[in-house]
């Protein structure tokens, strides 16, 4: 999220994309009922009505005080309700009770949006040159934070509708694109040597992206796709879930403790297996990459078939490469889908792919200053990192060198599985 | 809750008796935003919705279903999500989780609801004679249910409205009826012997109040009105939530472990003491009763005074000789209030008081058969009975043998404190 | 433990008694390895170390340091640590953490009890007359109090060698008196009435039995005799433990979340149910009393026979009239014994019998002024009382008023069940 | 734990070894009470009886069992007790209730050990010559292990005497070597490029260690010794533990929840702040290193400086070129010691030096085949890598290359801090 300064943005595009992410915001929220923008239904998730309100606090705090003269913030309280864990802003509201605030109701949540849009396109316009390079490169980043809080609003609302027991739909099907069984599982050999990786161009980039910096990678291999259901199911067939020698200590521990014993979504009906999609319930489709799988069960997985999981530096190796391309927000599908064929490796997009890289900091990496320094930062311990995109990550916001991170019993990420080894 | 056959029952009069008490629920509910029916903001609470429905649930499974030839539940989930805790009925949605039931929305519950009042209507006139007399005790029983329910809803919303930072207030502040101090506090000496207690009349009880039977009681005295908040604030200023010497064993534990150093919704501020009430904050008044303590605290302030805290049965001799009459729901006050004068012994309504009495089974009990029987005798364990009733409390629903009970450690509830001590 | 001030005390007699009871806890421990007096196996139990001090201590607070002049602390921090709960005698180390109290060692603790026993000849021996009354009671109070943890290293003892994978014999298994079946259960007509029930007499009596009271009882029933294990175990063949219908609410939740599918100590292995008694594991004899069930089982089993737990009152009323004798410690078997024959009730002995009585004050109750104030009323919560005593309670300390008292989910007193009914 | 096959391992060294190795583990306990032994004061610890049966069991298992012709258990309850979690082997005893564990007695343990000697010790000379390298191997895997439990007998002892109020000393207190203020903090700085990590000797190592392979450095520099107690006791004066600027999150959350504000062993009193030791305890030294801090609290205090922590290829960089030589558990000292001078290190021995780095594989790395897999690579997530031994490591059981790892939040290890920048 480091704010940097790269070419000089122009306003009028920079406004043009303020409003068109703002609204791409409402628009993912359109389906909702005024209830279910009040769910919190894991302590992991926020009710939809409070992403809306933060992501909106967020341009209030960072952009609009210290750059708007005389801006008067919408509501004293909204800085404490609304701040989600920026110590240095001030005391916050609880994370785990925010289903508890039923006002702000979700009207006046569209007001407070609404008030900071017409200040924010005001700042755009009149911003003196002296602040603009400034200002733009946090509504930049504010812009990419609300791309984030975008992908939150479809994993919440997933977890939300799967929590009632009346299983809603949050949208139609989409008429599958592809059909048939996915492409046999190739393996890729890959070189080793120094690499490089980390951001290094003069667009936007979070700051734990940089510096950008030399790695040594041994030669390896990694698949030439994401794990499928069927083959994840010979997995939980096999007594996956039950043998303790494929677990990770962790792992096996946060299995028993949960009573895990398949990926998240999934239920065993009279009819078979059945997933939960944004689209309600449907029939297991065995060519389709498993989805909301935690770190732990990725890694098992990986050790029952003899291999493990990638480095980040093997996968961004490979994405550096690539042009940013696949099933991303934009194709409306908002579910992984098959790979199209061979040559489809499902890089980008479709499910962040679990590495073995825990989130650590990269060497020279320096968190911004200020609040805003505890965008990242603050984070880098007990997570893993994930890479390439899933199929509710905006396009426009992912980039080669882009690390997310969870930790490693989150299921509720589109989260998936590419198989790695060393090589032979 | 003992589905008693008195008197033969007029059809008439109970299909108006159903329609008041349903049409009640619905005026408490007038003034919520839609977002505020999904709030449950502490586990004892129930979403307003979920109260709504569940009491329609309620009809639909101990009469309509039973009684209505052909009736058609409203949804084939509602039986699942909507049952409190009637094992017999089947498996029920976790008690915990009730606040992540976005559906069915607030729209379709108003719809189940009506669509089982059209049903009861029908069956109300046309139910054979050979079930009416069952099939009007269950529809009486359903009614106290719900006014039952209609307490909860402002226990519930009082303590949703306090968990939110913007503490709202759910309706205006009614006028002060009376002002000034409350009168001084008298003993009234209140002779043994033996007295009979529990329910013998013809109309409604629930099965808890009978059978009636003799007690014997040795000579005592009541005081002559409730403990008030300038009485109580004493006791917090006499340094009372930190000196052992006052607190239960189990009390004392609790206040250290969640924290307690005043009753539930008072604050301390700049200004003073102030109390949250269901008009939003107000500065404390010392003349008015204190609310919302728990067992705990009023049986230490008893200790601190040196005495104790009252037996139900020298209690329910006071009630059994006095009109129901007091500060009721149906005052609209929605708030205790301080006494009248000297006469006004506030028996009645302002706030439940706490006695010393453990909810044990009265001698001969028998609880109801079938799933009914889950009522009430499953709880006689670990809770306390409390007498008179509140001003949340129907006044329609009170009778003198009506025993409600809580655990010790609740506070949501409209409790208050009256004092006893055995006779000079 | 009210230090009641009886017939004047000889000092001869009590300095007799108290060789004779400090002697007895001891013998106690004579079979333990220094190994054994280190656990705490549960959090409700304490080192077999801890208790021999804790005795010690008592003494030493609450006699010595009072009444005898001079008097120098053994040393200056076990104030603190065999403080068990007295909050005005001081902080204390928290109970679960006794086990970890390494020192002083076994071999200390002795020192310190001969070092208190010394004290004690020296001031039973030459205490003032103007101190005498006073401190004779409080000596009887000391003994009685280290009666009452006789009983507890029992049940600890028992606890701990259970929870060892090895499950260690305490001592020899007595050789059997009786064998055969049990008796036919019959029931017993009880009048009602009024009667008094608590202590009146000028022997000792803790502060909880007293004052004597009229009560007034309903015509019952009582079994005579305890309910055996071949009896229960029809319960659990029955599918009680998976019967919702047997159940207190609380109850149902307590066998749920802990797990429980049978008394405390009884396994099933491949051949047939065994039960583990302070003599190791041994078959379940079905004749034998059913031991070590928590009120919530002991409740659940006769509501599965159609009846009820006995009142206190109920019971006392029978004890009053018996000779207090049975299979107390002093017979040595330290375990529950069939009843010899149909004139055998098993009143007294045995095992504690749980009533449906909550432990609650009497009327005009008062507790002991002082820490000593502490010993039994700051308990009178969510707690139910048992009576009559069992067989690792020393028969000197038993009385028909007795009330012993333990939370409605403890196991591991030597509980049993006696069962009662309304007058048919 | 690699059961590598070096150089032919000659029988009598290895039996020579194995003697001084088991009587080394004795020698450590030859100060305990049998109370001692007994105790597990926190979760993390063990009984130190335990280890002493554990490391026992380890012989037993992995060397006896396999290679032993008609090797008899010596009890067959012990492959269950004393397993402490290799799920391969079985299902094993609860590690949070050890010391519920009073049986066997120590006298037994012994007996156990001493068993398992003779066994050894026949089977090290006569073990035929097909099998001799593994059993050798696995033998060497064996005292390596112990090793590691003689380091945890240290911790677990300070751990349980230090939670016993009496606050034992576990050894006299050894004359001061040096005094007088710690040299400056001097900063070296040291080249990046490719360097190479990981055992690749033909000695023993663990098989974390392995493979050797080569690794990326950037320039960087490293703090001339440990950080001291007063340079310490300036960022908590600062107000070090209030300021959430310092903190990673999850430590922050740490740091709240447990009420930490100072380093594990350390109170303040009257007399300003002390240290509990091994010779029970002292007045905090200013120039002693700062011991028994999280992680959580290394890396805030590395922010509070401006700095980091170094990265563990960092540390065996320098490590690879130093004698193993420093303040290990042979100096008898068994706390941390000053730095002599300004070329006194502290690279080797005194604390263990926390990194940045996760603890997480090395390219290339493979578990042991069998249940010794579970050693080492189960517990490769949410732990972070410390190098260089501590003051309670046995010398001989060091390398330039071992790998030691804890999770960021334990205290008890004996764990220090050195500094760590980037190149300036």
């Amino acid at each position: 999220m480091k704010p940097r300064e790269p070419s000089p943005i122009d306003r009028a595009a920079l406004t043009a994309d303020y409003l068109r992410v703002r609204a791409a915001s409402e628009a993912i929220c359109a389906p909702l009922e005024t209830e279910d923008y009040q769910v919190q239904s894991i302590l992991e998730t926020s009710p939809p009505k409070w992403h809306l309100a933060h992501v909106s606090w967020f341009f209030e705090t960072f952009v609009l005080k210290p750059y708007a003269p005389g801006y008067r913030p919408f509501h004293p309280l909204f800085e404490r309700i609304f701040n989600s864990y920026y110590e240095s802003v001030g005391p916050f509201h609880p994370r785990a009770d925010r289903h508890v605030l039923a006002r702000p109701t979700v009207a006046e949540v569209y007001r407070y949006r609404h008030a900071v849009d017409a200040a924010m396109r005001e700042l755009l316009a009149t911003c003196p040159e002296s602040d603009w390079s400034t200002a733009a490169a946090r509504t930049t980043l504010g812009l990419h934070h609300e791309a984030q809080h975008q992908e939150l609003l479809h994993m919440d609302i997933k977890a939300n509708f799967a929590a009632c027991p009346l299983q809603p739909a949050y949208r139609e099907r989409p008429e599958p694109e592809r059909s048939g069984a996915a492409p046999a599982l190739r393996w890729i050999e890959r070189p080793g040597g120094v690499v490089e990786m980390g951001y290094s161009g003069d667009g936007f980039a979070f700051d734990n992206e940089m510096p950008r910096h030399r790695m040594l990678l041994e030669a390896h291999r990694l698949a030439s796709r994401l794990v499928t259901n069927g083959e994840y199911l010979e997995f939980i067939e096999a007594g996956g879930y039950r043998d303790p020698r494929w677990w990770l200590s962790d792992g096996w521990a946060a299995i028993k403790s949960r009573g895990w014993s398949a990926p998240l979504y999934w239920a065993q009906g009279d009819r078979g297996w059945s997933e939960m999609t944004l689209a309600g319930p449907h029939a297991l489709d065995p060519a389709l990459p498993v989805a909301h799988v935690s770190f732990y069960e990725a890694d098992a997985y990986a050790r029952f078939r003899g291999v493990r999981l990638p480095r980040e530096a093997e996968l961004e190796a490979v994405l550096d490469n690539l042009p940013v391309a696949g099933n991303f927000a934009e194709t409306g599908r908002l579910h992984p889908d098959r790979a199209r064929d061979d040559t489809d490796g499902q890089w980008y997009g479709d499910l962040w792919e679990w590495t073995q890289s825990p989130y650590t900091p990269y060497p020279g990496f320096r968190p911004a200053p200020g609040a805003l320094g505890e965008y990242n930062g603050k984070f880098m311990a007990n997570q893993l990192v994930l890479r390439g995109g899933a199929c509710v990550t905006p396009r426009w916001h992912m980039r080669p060198s882009y690390r997310n991170f969870f930790y490693p019993h989150d299921r509720w990420p589109f989260t998936g599985v590419r198989l790695a080894g060393d090589a032979a």
